[in-house]
């Protein structure tokens, strides 16, 4: 069994997607990031980075893992039951070359985009332009290697593929839009359609409050 | 054999010192960056993402494996390897939250802050703040962990501890000291002293023009 603490973010979705995918019980937490609760004393006790999401694994024998990088707990329910990443080989390589740049590059241009585009105290033009351009650099990277890939990794689904997703689906934020990367849309289009991600989503979006 | 495309950058670094840990034999090729030789189409080809390092893995039957994203490199060669990256357990996953901490946190917070601090063109005091501010907070997450261990993600060395070693070497660019974070100035003059980390350096540093 695993607990789950979250809240409807572009990083949270990554793992009842896996979660849902790979056919296993967790019950879900809500830590409403809207209201600080990543930075309460009992949440610092399990993340001190203050991020979620964060998963707690319970094992038979009473022991239990805390861990936190959404992509890190990916790669740990992968390896756990055989699934969702190849087990050697290019492909294998492929998806970890994917994982990270998601994590060093579509997650924080996205994340940084949106924040000066809407959040920042005040106008940051040269943030903004920085940030919204490096969101499609990247985003015209990933299209590219779509037009000769089913998935981000390959020929197989796999936990590349939900690491890109989260963001994709919070893409409003940044301002992004699908327009000029068919490839991607396809590709967006196929991975919202599963029903392991329509489940994920509404687990999710049920934590956040109305 | 292996071909290394890379500059004195702290992403590059990171491969030569797996490469020495692990003794094994490696060209280095320089890509330019500062005069955007990794724009060139020699090298897009290598990496559509432009960014150092790539490496370049050739079998014995004669086929080649392109691999970019630091990170993702050090996966591979441990796994390759069986050293510098735990089997299984909560060793292995400690190993995996470390390396996307650093890809998602740490090096973007470096590398934004540093940038905003010297480079931008106009003064964006919010965005100096902001990625200032944040690299100073995961420092002191990190300090916080290296205060209960020898190594980022546990008692033994890892690619972990290489992931992290790059920016810190680096970490002028971000106007960091370590001053206030003594577990990490303690973990980062081990590091220092390994003779493979010392052979790395010295042979990356080469690759910048006098």
């Amino acid at each position: 069994m695993f607990d789950l603490y979250a809240f409807p973010t572009p990083n949270s979705l990554k793992i009842p997607i896996a979660l849902e995918e790979l056919g296993l019980d967790y019950r879900l937490h809500v830590v409403n990031i809207r209201q600080g609760e990543q930075r309460h004393p009992d949440f610092l006790a399990l993340n001190p980075n203050a991020k979620v999401p964060v998963l707690v694994e319970h094992a038979p024998t009473g022991e239990r893992m805390v861990l936190s990088e959404s992509a890190a707990i990916l790669v740990h329910l992968a390896e756990s039951s055989g699934r969702l990443l190849p087990a050697s080989g290019v492909e294998r390589a492929r998806v970890f070359e994917q994982l990270f740049f998601h994590a060093s590059a579509l997650g924080p241009a996205f994340g940084q985009a949106g924040f000066f585009q809407r959040l920042a105290a005040e106008p940051q033009p040269l943030a903004i332009e920085r940030f919204t351009r490096e969101a499609h650099r990247v985003l015209s990277v990933l299209d590219g290697q779509l037009a000769h890939r089913p998935f981000v990794a390959g020929t197989t689904f796999s936990i590349a593929d939900i690491a890109h997703y989260g963001w994709l689906w919070r893409r409003a934020f940044a301002g992004i839009e699908l327009d000029d990367t068919p490839n991607i849309a396809r590709w967006f289009q196929e991975i919202t359609e599963r029903p392991a991600v329509q489940r994920a989503i509404k687990r999710l979006e049920e934590l956040a409050p109305a």
